[in-house]
């Protein structure tokens, strides 16, 4: 072994131990919605929330890291279908020769990028999940998520992460606030719109019924996983063995989420008058959204910041959507669109290279909220097109009977939860401190 | 630090880190096998599972690591016990001293191989736990765990990877998808036929009752820890900061899984009308079991094309061995037996060096075949004989009126779940939502 | 990249892995410690410990971690609030000029620093969490927290690992288990105290009820995780890739739980007749926090008879708790603070250097003793203030009312669980051994 040859090994132990990190936090999306949602649909979210990441390494593999990575035009990559094509990985910069050049920064064997960039593919996907779930049919589910995850996401990205018109425009996205998460929220918003709430949501009379998360251990669970898995997320978009960027944004991550939870849970006590657990965990998730985009420009102190503000976000954003009465079960809107708004526009103003905040002008701010409209604007569109000719074709909500009833019976012919409830809590069950 | 001890360092990195991932498969096993369990019997399923670990970590330090890799003849290893005799790790090939020979050609401290084969072992363990789950004696299970990790597994392996007769052969078996999978299967299935079914599960007139599954939240949670476990497994078993290895072979990893996952899934929905979401899981942990033997030695598209033959062959053998009155309640056998064997068949088809389909001949089908069958012939033998020696001494079957009230109370005097069903639904409880 | 590079950049992977590693530690402590509880206390105890990070965070970036790393007296750090301060980590040794000076033998970014020992600092107020569990006022518990992160565990971290006075006198305590685990005892144990039991406990007879555990498959999955999360606990405590270290490390941490597990398993079942599950997994924990602080020190053997002994310490030490009425829901003080002190002993003891058992005199046992005792003094003291200064300004225990009620509708206005009763068994929900 020779010192470039360690170099390599170090830069691809990091990639594929964040990528693993990566991949936990399908468990973590699978659980935290699924307890926020009802008893009776919790078989099928579980189900979609665990074939999504199948389906992701399907059409990532098969057209989508092509599209979004390979050599191509400013607005789409393509080359490397099926990872197809020359690569010399792990050469970097003038050296690398291959299908894709965008990515000839991080010096690791060819599967390894992919694999990251994978398991970032199948988070965007898992965020519609929450927010179309209790109705949406099973089916039309995986097929959107085949389309997002082979078309939709990877144009986005292409434009930020792949070498596009974007990244050339000199648009900051570190580890894909607007890449990932508002792309996720985006395509979650136009699926929630198409759909319509849930039985019941609204009333006739302008009332909103709170329908009740099912089980809390399970979405605090959910969140931790989450938390955890934010660790591979930002700092794992080093790439490399980048020591002092990878313990940067570790911390701005960290403290980002505890800012976030705190300040949530303040602004839920004050206006809601308890502090509401599901707004405390959604408070941490919209911390960790926002830092996504800006963790490796900015300082802990702004990183605190910029959790808080999304902290306080996120429980107006819950409300405003209910408002608004556009029905999303688990918050996904208010936290993976607000805030991945949020953040990326957070990076114009708390860049330490080029943010308004530290006298550099307001050119990075502006292409920012370039990015986040035109990103926006597209992931909208597109998502609204598939959602429609899903519509029109396969039919993407389930009955009403069935609605009521539970998608679990419904979808997937079972429950949940069978026999759990116990009659008798008398029986003389020793616990930690038994007599 | 010079560059010899730079690969040390990032070797042994790679093993301690690969063998945590696959220590937490523990929790995945348990809280699969317990969720696909009813919920009268599941802190007995969770004991099981918890400390087979600690029962598998004693015996493997005490005897079954020496019997494995120890030196010594093309059937057994004769050193080595408590880890003890002579030792230069980590010198590796001509230059290493020792008592563990076999494992001179990874370069990590002895401790740091023991660790991760340790982890491996404990696998085999928890395999058995769920097929002889709700009727098992909670000290037979015991015995038997520590019986099978001290000497059943450590002699097949010691054949295939202690440098015995078979991997003299050139039997291939990258992973364990018949050192672990199999021989856990193996010893499984004689525990299955020689405990009967649970009462009630095949009915006189040769009806098959169906026994619900009691909690899909928490068998879904164990098959997420159990897909990030094996990252580990497959990678980590490269035992060295091999980067093209690694990244392929987590690759394949994760792609024969998704194959798995979305094939079980199809023929589920054909076969029984709808998308069985146990199905689902126990498809994905078929492919990859499957891709467990070859995932170092075959292209990504062979990944997918075995978890895919996986997926589907995990649903048929389901149904084949309920025909076969073998009452398997969480589908091991189905996951472990029969994908643990296609797997390793499968090696000797689309291994790219040695494979039947690249046209290299029958040669490597046929040691295939003979590893298959000699570490099963040896596994379910040596198995039945200790299932029968514990059945006519301590026993083996709880009685018919505890299986009826539940192992939970039987067997620890507890029940899993106290005072959980709210009565209420109508409480104002905040939802994500809350108005 | 040189070799020095090489060497900071393994280090620091290590660092933030086990880093990662630790903070999933978080979820373990929740779901271990709200199963134990009661269903009508899940979401208090659920919300406790996710909010306590998030406390942490902010206390000791803020405070703690100047307090305790900071340069200053043998009592107290002085230097380097909100991490500030000069400082060229990652120099080590006479290189390193800054504000953290007894960590100058640790070669990575301060940052990395920071968030390590932050994880640990975070794990010493989850153990409280569980101890004060189902009576506790949510707001009381986040201010002690803060106050415990900011003050009290720095002060008693300054002296054993801060370059403090302990330090000096040759205090050893490897990873923690007088610094973190015990400090988190001796913090819960002024806390039970001077809150009370939970109503109902202890009759006026004398009679002690046992209030059983509510979900045990959340205590599992909480003790697996807290197993996985002790591999970044004790190896990660190495702070640099030190292979021999962290190999050795890892297994003795293991091989300590196995014993811990098995030793408890068999003193519960010759005590109360039944192997208790909870028992079980509170003998792992023991064993873990038992070796805690010698775990570096020590062989493979002595690791083993360390476990045992803390195994069968801790089934005693949770029925003597209870003789004496103090009211641990979850067995936190026979867990952490019992077993903190028996390694802190066991260190004098077993340590290959310096330890009685090995002929090097009692100076090494006594020094121990003298850390046990400084330490639980001052930290028994100070929380006693704090938590009195709590009672007498806004109140550190819920209203009786509240508390039969349960704290999660009392404290947050909402429930754990909601509809997950399934009336009907009899729905022909398919199994994996689906008919």
């Amino acid at each position: 072994m020779d010192l470039a040859q360690a170099k390599v090994a170090l830069d691809t132990l990091w990639v594929v131990v964040a990528a693993c990190l990566v991949f936990f936090m399908n468990a973590g999306f699978a659980t935290l919605e699924t307890g926020l949602c009802q008893s009776k649909n919790a078989v099928n979210i579980l189900a979609k929330n665990f074939i999504v990441f199948a389906v992701a390494s399907i059409a990532f593999w098969a057209v989508g890291f092509g599209l979004m990575f390979g050599n191509g035009t400013p607005f789409v990559g393509l080359t490397g279908w099926f990872l197809g094509g020359v690569d010399n990985s792990p050469a970097t910069g003038d050296a690398y020769q291959g299908a894709f050049t965008s990515l000839n920064w991080t010096g690791v064997p060819l599967m390894a990028k992919f694999f990251f960039q994978l398991v970032f593919a199948g988070t965007a996907a898992t965020i519609v999940s929450g927010a179309v779930a209790e109705r949406i049919k099973f089916l039309s589910f995986i097929v959107f998520s085949f389309i997002l995850v082979a078309v939709i996401y990877p144009v986005g990205g292409h434009w930020a992460w792949g070498g596009g018109w974007l990244s050339v425009a000199g648009f900051k996205d570190f580890a894909g606030s607007t890449v990932v998460h508002s792309i996720g929220g985006w395509a979650a918003l136009a699926g929630v719109m198409i759909l319509g709430p849930r039985l019941g949501k609204y009333g006739k009379d302008g009332r909103i019924n709170a329908i009740p998360a099912h089980n809390m251990a399970l979405a605090t669970i959910g969140t931790f996983i989450l938390w955890l898995g934010w660790f591979g997320f930002n700092p794992g978009s080093t790439m490399a063995a980048d020591v002092n960027a990878i313990s940067l944004v570790a911390l701005n991550t960290n403290m980002a989420a505890a800012a976030g939870c705190l300040a949530a849970t303040a602004t839920a006590w004050i206006l809601l008058g308890k502090p509401d657990f599901s707004m405390i965990l959604n408070g941490t998730l919209a911390g960790l959204v926002a830092v996504t985009a800006p963790c490796a420009f900015i300082t802990v102190p702004a990183s605190v910041t910029i959790g808080a503000i999304a902290g306080v976000l996120v429980v107006f954003a819950v409300l405003m959507f209910d408002k608004l009465k556009l029905d999303d079960p688990v918050g996904a809107l208010s936290v993976h669109l607000v805030n991945g708004v949020w953040g990326t526009l957070a990076t114009g103003l708390f860049a330490i290279d080029g943010g308004l905040f530290y006298g550099k002008g307001a050119a990075l701010f502006i292409t920012q909220i370039k990015g986040v409209l035109a990103i926006g604007a597209f992931t909208f569109l597109a998502s609204a097109v598939a959602w429609y000719a899903l519509k029109f074709t396969i039919g993407i909500r389930v009955s009403p009977e069935e609605e009521m009833e539970g998608l679990d019976v419904g979808e997937h012919g079972m429950q949940a939860y069978v026999g759990i409830s116990s009659s008798s809590s008398t029986l003389g069950a020793p616990s930690a401190s038994t007599t």
